[in-house]
């Protein structure tokens, strides 16, 4: 019962084996009228597949199951009432491939705080079908989360723009940065490198904070303006109410003093966390925020205008994340989460590839 | 040595009998040329003055000290730079009655955020003179942090206005309360009532959450559209991304489901501390902020453009605060911090009164 019905997919069977990968077939969603096949050329790998695998966000998921929600393939099946993408165009899903489309905040453009939202992979359909994500042959989405990748784009470099690219830069750009704007991000991973790049292209003077000297560098090429060690105890001291926006992405959050790094915001200021790591913050007292009269929250990935003007700026800026190709195997899955989770060398990101040797062309 | 030298003040002079108030004379900073000397005819009573000479805040306080920091009187000697003012004017100082303006911060309206503030009371000026409060004869205030008191507001309703008023009043008017905004105050207390008096009176549409049943005809007397009880388990649900924000005025905060409050936030809205209890929040994930990516923060007072438009509106809209008056005396200052501190039937906030009668005419 291949393609139409199911996705030949590299899925994970048992939590306690996270990173054995077994090719199997597993269902689709019902086609219907606003949905779109995609033949799957390249699915980044986020630290979310990792968190999930291992059951660190809960230990409850659906198995088998076949992770991945950074795809890019082609469109080669087209529902009757989709409009702006045809047979044949590149198109790319990020992490959330359903919401009702109806309720308010649908409505206000805030599809991602749907109360009804599905996403890419591990969440039930309204019809009982789990959704499956792109370390797989084919990935069949609504038309409202599926977005043309512009031409200029590589496409190995553009996955990991479509859910890593867009948790940053959705709340930079709420958030106001810009020219005349500081904005410092903290931790220089997956999510952090784009962090670096957005805020250095949205015109705002950006730093990086981070607690490996050894990422200096790095931090310069991509952008950065200066870069401040946090192991240094005073570190903070030399930045007092300076930064508009902190953008942590940095999974160690529970052992920062976080009173040094609210003492670097600009009064109002926001210490914005994208990464959703497995521990608690550490413990807070409200006179904490008072001396700078700042904000902590969170936000979960970015909505469809987002994405759009994120895709546009990178191919207008000529924007390339740093990006580390693996070939699609089970060996290749196995290698790609391991080094996720081991944080080994990932500069910065992964993108699975070689869709085609495995799966054939699909069309 | 009185005054100009001393102000006659009723004292603290042991955090462990923080009610035991004597009457002494203690020393007055130099009087400089921005200067004015007011000759108090009225002082809130701030939960502030309670957590300070409890040791609630910090055992560490400058004795003896005197407190109240929301202080109306009869300016009765204007420095030679001091430009708005004149002997005779009624004016108010509140929480703070220093900062360096020449800071950033104080150079973007921001004083109350400058690192070199000085609180009204148990602070050191640069000559190492501690500040005191209105529980006093005199109060010795920079003409900066001096503000004239509409004519058309009453004394005693006024004082409260000048830290609890301002501390609420800040926020609201800087997140945006207004027409077509929703905004829940949460707790129905000194802060509490003038978070419902503002709110209603910047026109956004208001609803008080407490745990007090008991409170619901004094919410909806002050203004609120609705009433909302907290004890119930399931209460949130009703109003899932209902409020742009939530200003938290209560003290057990320690002890709240915060993901039920967080719920009721609409898209990017704001949880917005202004109490400091003496208790941390409780424990909070990243992941928390992520459904209605929210925000937690507190602010700090206010500054004088926002005291300004707060004692503007109150006189055009006719604004009351909830006032129970008390003689000042050495047993009317016990009388008010232990009923503050008991939470004794205070609806909603004290005002010692009855000055002239300790203190004689001054001028």
């Amino acid at each position: 019962m291949p393609y139409p019905e199911t996705t030949d997919a590299f899925v994970v069977t048992d939590i306690k084996k996270w990173s054995d990968f077994k090719r199997q077939e597993v269902p689709l969603k019902k086609f219907e009228e606003h949905d779109i096949d995609i033949a799957v050329d390249a699915c980044g790998v986020c630290a979310s597949d990792v968190h999930t695998i291992t059951g660190g966000w809960g230990e409850d998921i659906p198995l088998p199951l076949c992770v991945g929600h950074e795809v890019i393939g082609k469109a080669i099946k087209v529902g009757s009432k989709v409009k702006d993408i045809k047979v044949g165009d590149r198109v790319g899903i990020g992490a959330q491939i359903g919401a009702d489309l109806t309720c308010d905040n649908c409505k206000a453009d805030q599809e991602n705080y749907c109360p009804n939202s599905i996403d890419t992979y591990g969440a039930p359909y309204p019809d009982g079908t789990i959704s499956q994500g792109g370390y797989s042959s084919h990935v069949r989405a609504h038309e409202y989360f599926t977005f043309k990748i512009p031409e200029k784009l590589d496409t190995a470099l553009a996955a990991p723009m479509l859910c890593a690219g867009l948790t940053t830069f959705s709340p930079l750009k709420r958030l106001g940065a810009g020219p005349g704007k500081k904005v410092a991000v903290v931790g220089l991973g997956g999510l952090g490198h784009f962090g670096v790049l957005w805020s250095t292209a949205l015109g705002a003077e950006t730093y990086v904070i981070s607690h490996s000297p050894n990422k200096r560098e790095d931090a310069l090429k991509l952008g950065a303006k200066e870069f401040i060690v946090s192991k240094d105890e005073d570190w903070a001291k030399p930045y007092k109410f300076k930064f508009d926006i902190i953008l942590n992405c940095a999974d160690a959050t529970d052992k920062f003093n976080l009173n040094d790094y609210f003492s670097t915001l600009k009064v109002n200021g926001f210490f914005h966390n994208v990464g959703f790591p497995d521990k608690p913050l550490p413990s807070i007292k409200v006179q904490d925020f008072a001396p700078n009269g700042c904000y902590i929250g969170a936000s979960h990935i970015g909505n469809r205008p987002e994405m759009i003007e994120m895709l546009e700026l990178a191919a207008k800026q000529d924007i390339k994340s740093w990006v580390e190709t693996i070939d699609i195997s089970e060996k290749g899955c196995k290698e790609a989460v391991e080094r996720v989770y081991n944080n080994d060398n990932v500069r910065f990101r992964f993108t699975l590839t070689g869709f085609d040797k495995v799966f054939g062309k699909r069309d």
